[in-house]
């Protein structure tokens, strides 16, 4: 059961209005690593829990949380109030109105739609979707979801501060950003509080497969590092020779019933394409007769471009 | 740039068709934990970045998600295959069909709208959404990001070799199940083999508001435990009294302009309620003679519930 | 500030686990008219709202949905706990989970993906979005919004009510459904409590088309009633000739400046369609030998259908 | 069966073009509360209505709405009439179309991706989505919804209006503002017409939870109206004491199959948290020798903030 | 299996950042017509492809633009350096980041959540949807599509190319827009090279339904054109006679067994509307004493407008 | 303006409710390739069209999609009318509710949330959206998604045909499916009668790069056709010698300004790994005792697997 005290964890004060800032402290109201993204997070993760201990500390910081999403959208109301007022009584000229909401940002939305109440959306104006929400319900996972999330949202904090030169607005986003830092600790601590943790779920990997490193990707730029060298790592480079890692020949079958067998014959045959065919097509239909090559020098002086022999010569 | 080799990494050898299978199966083709989405957080991430050695490492992994996309796909299309052929041939009586198509999961859309094809949907039906990849341009939020997201993928691959008995399905699933766990490793390595990786971004927190714990969440359950007792943690158990934690009154405000205040005051009493009204409303217009009160007995043979009179003396 | 209190609103018992069960009532959880859309709704509004008596409502009932979310998640995470451990743990046959995940509902994605626990999304698995909430930022509009969402709420679990035997179940939700009453007839007073709260907004309609009744649409089953015919409506019946109602042409036009005029005289100029022509098409290079008509006897027995020599008689 | 004439319900005079302008427009074209929304709210509930008077309404409305999709779509096409064509000609220097896509609002997005056609879009460019679409096939509700949404749909054309000085589009969009009171009027008729019409649906609330209202949110500002005081209701402001409401202990519970509570047991034990424990974690491994502590004054001056020792002396 | 070689298919050279640049740039990164709406666009119809030259077509042009895919998210990556460097070392003053961030598009959001690496997005901020892919499993539909999709994304690089002046980003882009010609011509003429593709699936139509044209759409601007006259049309202009187009009477029926029929009737009867009655509504309740009518005159000098008399004359 | 007269173009007898069929109905009601979609992508590309001849077809289109709208819609309301009044009125047991709702598909979602109306989702309860539309504001990419979405409408329908054996719907069904094929005609034709309709846009490709074919799927299954073979391709094979196609190195840069390079470097040296460096991870904390390997047994009797040591002897 949830109850409400009318102050707030930490009090908001703004110098002056400004909807383009409000416009983007939506990131973290209704986006996607926002305060509401957050408390759903560990709200959900909460309700299905079966440790004692960790329903209380998920219930714990999803309840801060929500306080935090509070405090957010009291600094976006609080930078809208003047917009909100001035366009509800219409007391500035139109022209003024539409140039003060075209000022940048997605605060025309915020006006036009929202009145300038804080919405749940991010500061494109998306609106928040449950897709942000990757709880799945096993405990290991769970948990390190929640320290990513922390660590992120403290980085879009930490973002929004270095745009922000109100000093009301920059301690509360200061105290807030810190909160995540606090909760990424606690996340931690109960993620390491459950004795076997790696990998996640109950079913181990096969061995074989769970040290190779496939360096799918090539050239220079090529690089060792702990991930990919050393003891614990087989690295594979030559992808021709080894894949498919199994002992089959890398292609899909399926054993289809007899009857299926025959439709599917049927449905091949009749949708078969003629690679001896040259058939004429719509672009010979439609290609006009103005239809000629740009050059480099259509588009704006580029560079020379490598001559279409080299291409014409490709085996 | 990519290239393709025909081969699959793992080689698919599917029993039979199943397309309700099929459709649970596209929970790791078009889900949010699944291969399109670890591949497109990896390469959009790698193509950001600064590190020579993190490049490396995330092009490599989202080029061999890209090749376990391709295998999971595979899976779906065999399990497809007799649905795709019998749906288009129309090879069946329609009520044949009309069951086949019916027998549960989400298997009726794969084969009304995607013909048996493999869509990126998850096994609801629900497209893939560019939402679920939470990329933010910081190594050490995206690499703890990949971690978790690496541990929830492990944990749906178990799940769908749960309920899978075919055992070519198994053994692919078992593969790419066990690739989460070498790519978590990998990261694992990547993170801490930043130096100062902790907290993400560059602005510390604020020291006194980084070792709070807020019991927010109070009564019969509340518990301790590493995450927030010991020596570095000052907890918080009276919100009441030390809320909000600053100095302040825990009110929001923002100094309005004069033309602003003005403005908004004249909103206020436009819109103000009248707290001594006793309006007549919608209710008193609409609520029709019968409308009596359910019982618990209406409900259902419900058990007694407690007395409005409790409520009622409620202070 | 949030507080918790780990005793829900409403105690929860249910008689028996059914994850089907589970996932209809998640309707209710994280679909378009659920306790997360109600208590969202109300408190975005609470945020930005100048009206002291209007703020303090809109938190008491967006506060008391939050924790109604926490009594029809808790029942979901109940429904669904026994198939959490089982797929867990995989102590059961794969046959039989697989089974038992497929028997109907969406119950196999809250399985898969969601591992048992309650997900924010509605009945279907679409993730909740935060386009359900209809706040405006105007307090007229706003309240009738809540009235009809609270009435929506109401009858979602009337429904749900409907389809369930189990006595617990059937007292919960009995009580979160009489709440939704509740809540309507508050906003109900706060709505009237307005002076002047119809039309929304500030500025009046234009008198002469506030009356008018347009009956565009036509023929057996036109109907009277108080929303069409007496005093305060004038019908128009005559489309043709009363539309446009203005003194205007009906056409759309913008004054060009000279230079934009001839640029779209070019662009038309250019992709210009030539009436006169009778182009050979894509169909005409495509349509095989076999595209015969199929017959109304094709389609499996229809009757007789209107003869094609109809259509061509029309002028 | 739809017809369509070539003349608007409305002439449309734009005086020139203004592709900004045109964005903003789009709100009530493929925004939430626009006239695809509106037409086709009334269009779904007119097709499944049993009632013949309210089906024609709801399908006079649909119909006429769609006429004002029209209309509004109009002025967008004419607003970006010569930015479409400047673009498909490239009649201007690239740095000239440059600064005339980026000047504010989502014009960009429209001319880029739409070729300046009107678009599904809101004026964020968010596209339209039937969870805007709040029909529930009751037709208390249905009204009701209705009722709110042409409020909506008058406060947002309010808005537009106040941001215009185009006399051509401020005369269409009265026009079209009033209609939506018009319509609010009809369906406040269509709601009272029926009897009982409250509250919705057919099952009647449980007595007394109905007058209940629970003050949830507590402290400087709680307020008394009509909304929670007088002799309708009785008023809740103990919560400790007088929830859960039922005669339960707050908690939720589920009777588990032996086999079932067997295995539920197994996972708790498998996953429990040690709250014994101390662990070392991620954070230890990963903070590094740098992350001292900011300052309020790191914050950019800043006020004084409570000092650390308050949480400290908390209980 | 997918491999991957460092260096790029297109050398990618820009001059200076420009994060508002490299937020239009996203349409081809992650918008509806984008790269990888192309890739997995293709590469979905491959998987499910039962014939081995479309399958090696589409696995062929899927891996191509994957690497396109790499090149576009280049540039934004290139544009995006500085600003991305700029907000994560806070190296300018907090008014000129906030600056830099609101100079138009949707870069605020790119800098703030995304950190300024390259996100699949469009150029609005709409999180890339799979809703954009239009595969359906039958080949003639599908090359279609793809025909259509590689016009699209031609034209969005050809207003890309419009309004940049950058000559490596120009080079780069005149190569993506001219590849998306040469893969049109290899999907049309896939497309011909079946024998029979139209039309699509393998029902033919109704013979008599096949080759009418419905003119529903009439009034001035009413045209001929090969597309509705000819000897292969059947044009029907007057659609009060000739509708509905069968024998029957327009109507729509269902035969309900004898106690759906019951319960239909109660439920109609519940619910009905009283045509009669004239009832008070929420509208007589709010109406406050100030709503006058505003004129054409309180719009902003709007010219004069079609009398009320008009309508009333209305029959 | 838009009429609307109540008969249908076709009418619709349906012989018995069944609600599962009414939700696979959708697909082509609130579905992708449905008739909403259809409609709103011909009515919003005839707004912003120049070309009289198209415009009249596109709102001739567009109307009678509408009126197609109607048609599915209606079927799908006929089928579900006793469902509706089953759970409106709770004439059955709540059992037999609950057993009927959950027969299949998605009619659970259509009964709950929707009250049996016609929803605009599709099959799989997803929420139609704009994404959808693929309109672009130029005509020959426009005509080119017409016809493919004709051609994809088409195809739906055929299947919708083959899972139905109720007459009177497939009758209904096969007329809609037609006028499918119809407007594909309709729309070839007006593609074909702009005389230069490819490439679409004004801008020629670079022709060098407008007949290259790049073999990027490579093994077995590579196959000649026209669409890679003939005289009018240059096939690339090698794309190691080959890549990039230009004169440049294959790589990415951008010419950064003195301070933002200055700024660059102090990001990459922040954030660098240390690929030296073996660090302790979370997995080294986390992986328990028991973490052993799983065999192919564990997995279900696989087949033996390719040796580890295959692996080991990659270089």
């Amino acid at each position: 059961m949830f109850m409400h005290n009318k102050r707030l964890q930490y009090t908001v004060r703004v110098s002056e209005p400004n909807p383009v800032l409000a416009s983007l402290m939506l990131e973290q109201f209704g986006g996607a690593d926002g305060e509401l993204a957050a408390a759903m997070r560990y709200f959900t993760q909460g309700l299905g829990e079966l440790d004692a201990g960790r329903k209380d500390l998920l219930l714990d910081i999803a309840t801060e949380e929500l306080s935090h999403l509070e405090v957010i959208g009291s600094i976006v109301a609080m930078l809208n109030k003047g917009a909100k007022a001035q366009l509800a009584e219409a007391a500035m000229e139109e022209a003024e109105l539409y140039l003060s909401m075209t000022a940048g940002g997605n605060s025309h939305t915020q006006s036009l739609l929202f009145g300038g109440g804080p919405s749940l959306t991010n500061s494109s104006g998306v609106p928040w979707t449950a897709a942000y929400i990757d709880s799945r319900g096993d405990p290991t996972c769970d948990m390190r979801s929640n320290i990513a999330a922390e660590s992120r949202a403290k980085i879009v904090y930490e973002r929004l501060i270095n745009i922000t030169d109100d000093p009301g607005i920059k301690d509360a986003l200061g105290f807030l950003m810190t909160r995540e830092i606090a909760h990424q600790k606690s996340f931690e601590k109960a993620l390491y509080a459950i004795e076997d943790n790696f990998p996640s779920g109950k079913l181990p990997g096969i061995e074989k497969f769970a040290n190779i490193y496939v360096n799918t990707s090539q050239g220079e730029g090529d690089t060792d590092g702990p991930w990919n060298t050393g003891d614990q790592w087989v690295r594979i480079d030559d992808l021709d020779q080894t894949m498919p890692i199994d002992d089959g020949d890398g292609t899909a079958s399926v054993t289809l019933a007899k009857n299926d067998a025959a439709v599917a014959d049927k449905l091949a045959a009749r949708t078969a394409s003629d690679p001896e065919s040259d058939p004429e097509t719509g672009v010979d239909l439609g290609a006009g007769p103005g239809a000629g090559p740009i050059t480099g020098e259509d588009l704006g002086g580029a560079e020379d471009i490598k001559d279409a022999a080299k291409m014409a010569d490709a085996p």
